[in-house]
């Protein structure tokens, strides 16, 4: 049983992996996707706390693509971000550990800023909008220590050999097609239907530039969208980029995080204050009553403050256990779990952005394009 | 009657006339277009020959078009080009019909070489011929004059701006709108239906950047992506372009002009013994035997050689109308017209060549991106 291999440990995203568990397995049984093995970390040789705890939990031609760098072939990331509001930190653990696969793999990162996407999608009123956004969370991304000369921004309609070569994959994406993967009706814009093609164009610019293979980390429910991509990449002759499946961390409130939602998420931009206010108003696995907590223990698999810390906090199996016992023999209250994540994440972010302002002035060196005044764009 | 104004002028084009009026006269009955008038003519002080003939019969907006160049506003002109064969007199006709309003209102010219929908609608094998194409075509179109530096050329994949209008003008295009007014299937590839947006960006990329009212010299079948790119126009606030609208002149065989039949067309390329060869076998007004035709006389109206000879080789509606009478009363035969129309189109294609050839150096001052090596892309 290969499923075994996932979510397994000390119980942690148990509470997710069951209400979602039905769609990440049908990724594995129904869709071809292959789950993470210990043959996959053994590449590595220190693998990253999310591979080890299966966070990232299934791929698609990893194998391959890790045996072309095994072989001394350079190799690529591509992942992207919808430039649609301020960054929280469920978007930044994506790139985080994608930070790490560059380091691992001396790999090319390209980070498509899609503002076009946004902009069809409706999600934000103008491109102009767009664009502040694309800067900004620019420079969340970057915080993140990712090397330069490595790493390639771009916002898509600022980059002409995207369109060149949407044009040139849109031959292969037939309207049937785009409709069922993105769920469209008639009525839809013709952007939001070019756009399949937009997003090929991302994933697969590494690989028709230089011929890198790509590697895309991504959602689980972002499978459809890489299946279209890889589907055209075999027609087009080009390597199937691979990609690799995380699971989701719940928002504050249970709920999925959304920026659109700011109690479900933490953003970098938040002061203190906030992030306190959030924290303590968070979902936990929490009893009754101070009493009946000491007494039974809390249920750190319903816990929403635990997940977090186990995620976002604590970066070894160990402490994740210790803190699971803590919490079930009802050694520490909800609030002392609370203040723990709230002080750990104010930390976290007062050093972001620090790193973040360093960044302003150098911004433009990570970008393919010009991207004018930043200081204009962003502090107008 | 307005319709009455146009193609009644010595019979010349009545055949096409008869043959498309039903469509022609639509236009400006059913679907709002206005007819060509005297008073429209009454803003130039020596009209072009095809406007005084009514061959442009009838426009959109064009009074306020040029009310508002006659208040000193610049004004653009847009017509494109796809480039997925050589060119032929057909095409140039147009642009000479251009070139002479640039000089008339000191208009810029803007000329899309749009690759993209050569590519997706599968009119070339890839982008990389629809190129070398554009190249060979732009040599074409500014051999007729065009004024360095307010004649601006680009191919569509290789402008970034375009990419980022016609993201910006998708939103306002359902793909229901798209599919009825290009007649596409739901099996249509992406790129097809995207191409609308791209296309209401070429025409709309002047007043979106400058603010200049734009003109679009067309065919009269293209009215419907003008009514589409107009009403987009409107929804995002524009000057809604004008538009003037050609009837077409017929093929050597009587059939449409077609770079894809060479016999139909004259190619800018041809050689003096191909043109004699495909004049020759034209479809004429002749009679039976010379003895009827002394007798009879000829039947221009019927006759494609008399029509290109009126619309390609003479310039003034007395010439034509001589010619006509000669004709009509037996006078000359068909030889001697095909002789003339031979000689003629040798002639000054003869001189055509020589100015392309005076271009290929000179090319990339008239593109608005680079185009790399010009002699390597056209003789490789």
């Amino acid at each position: 049983m290969r499923w075994r291999h996932w979510g397994i440990h000390f119980g942690v995203h148990e509470v997710t992996a069951l209400e979602k568990k039905a769609d990440y397995e049908r990724l594995i049984r129904e869709f071809g996707a292959e789950p993470i093995t210990d043959e996959i970390l053994s590449y590595f040789k220190d693998p990253h706390i999310l591979l080890r705890r299966r966070f990232f939990y299934a791929h698609r031609s990893l194998r391959e693509y890790l045996d072309l760098h095994a072989k001394g072939h350079e190799v690529a990331i591509v992942s992207g971000r919808g430039p649609s509001n301020y960054m929280h930190l469920g978007h930044l653990m994506l790139f985080a550990f994608i930070f790490w696969l560059q380091k691992e793999l001396k790999a090319r990162v390209y980070i498509p800023l899609s503002d076009d996407e946004k902009y069809v999608f409706g999600k934000v009123k103008d491109l102009k909008e767009a664009y502040k956004y694309a800067l900004d969370n620019a420079l969340d991304i970057l915080a993140l220590g990712f090397q330069e000369g490595r790493t390639f921004l771009y916002i898509s309609t600022h980059t002409q050999k995207i369109y060149e070569y949407a044009t040139l994959l849109s031959r292969y994406l037939t309207y049937n097609t785009v409709k069922a993967t993105f769920g469209l009706s008639d009525s839809a814009n013709a952007g939001t239907i070019f756009y399949a093609a937009v997003q090929a164009a991302h994933i697969l610019m590494p690989t028709l530039e230089m011929g890198y293979p790509v590697l895309v980390p991504i959602g689980a429910d972002q499978d459809p969208y890489m299946r279209l991509t890889r589907d055209v990449a075999e027609r087009v002759g080009l390597f199937k980029p691979a990609a690799i499946y995380s699971i989701y961390v719940r928002g504050l409130t249970g709920e999925p995080m959304s920026a659109s939602r700011p109690e479900t998420c933490i953003f970098t931009k938040d002061e203190p204050e906030v992030i306190r206010k959030k924290i303590w108003m968070a979902l936990t696995g929490g009893r009754a009553s101070v009493k009946e907590q000491r007494e039974l223990g809390g249920e750190p698999e319903k816990c929403v403050v635990f997940e977090w810390l186990s995620t976002y906090v604590f970066q070894d199996e160990k402490k994740i256990e210790e803190h699971y016992r803590a919490c079930r023999s009802g050694e520490i209250l909800c609030g002392d779990c609370k203040r723990l994540l709230a002080a750990s994440l104010i930390k976290r972010l007062e050093e972001h952005r620090r790193k973040r302002k360093s960044l302003i002035d150098k911004l433009e060196r990570f970008f393919i394009h010009d991207i004018g005044d930043v200081n204009e764009v962003l502090f107008p």
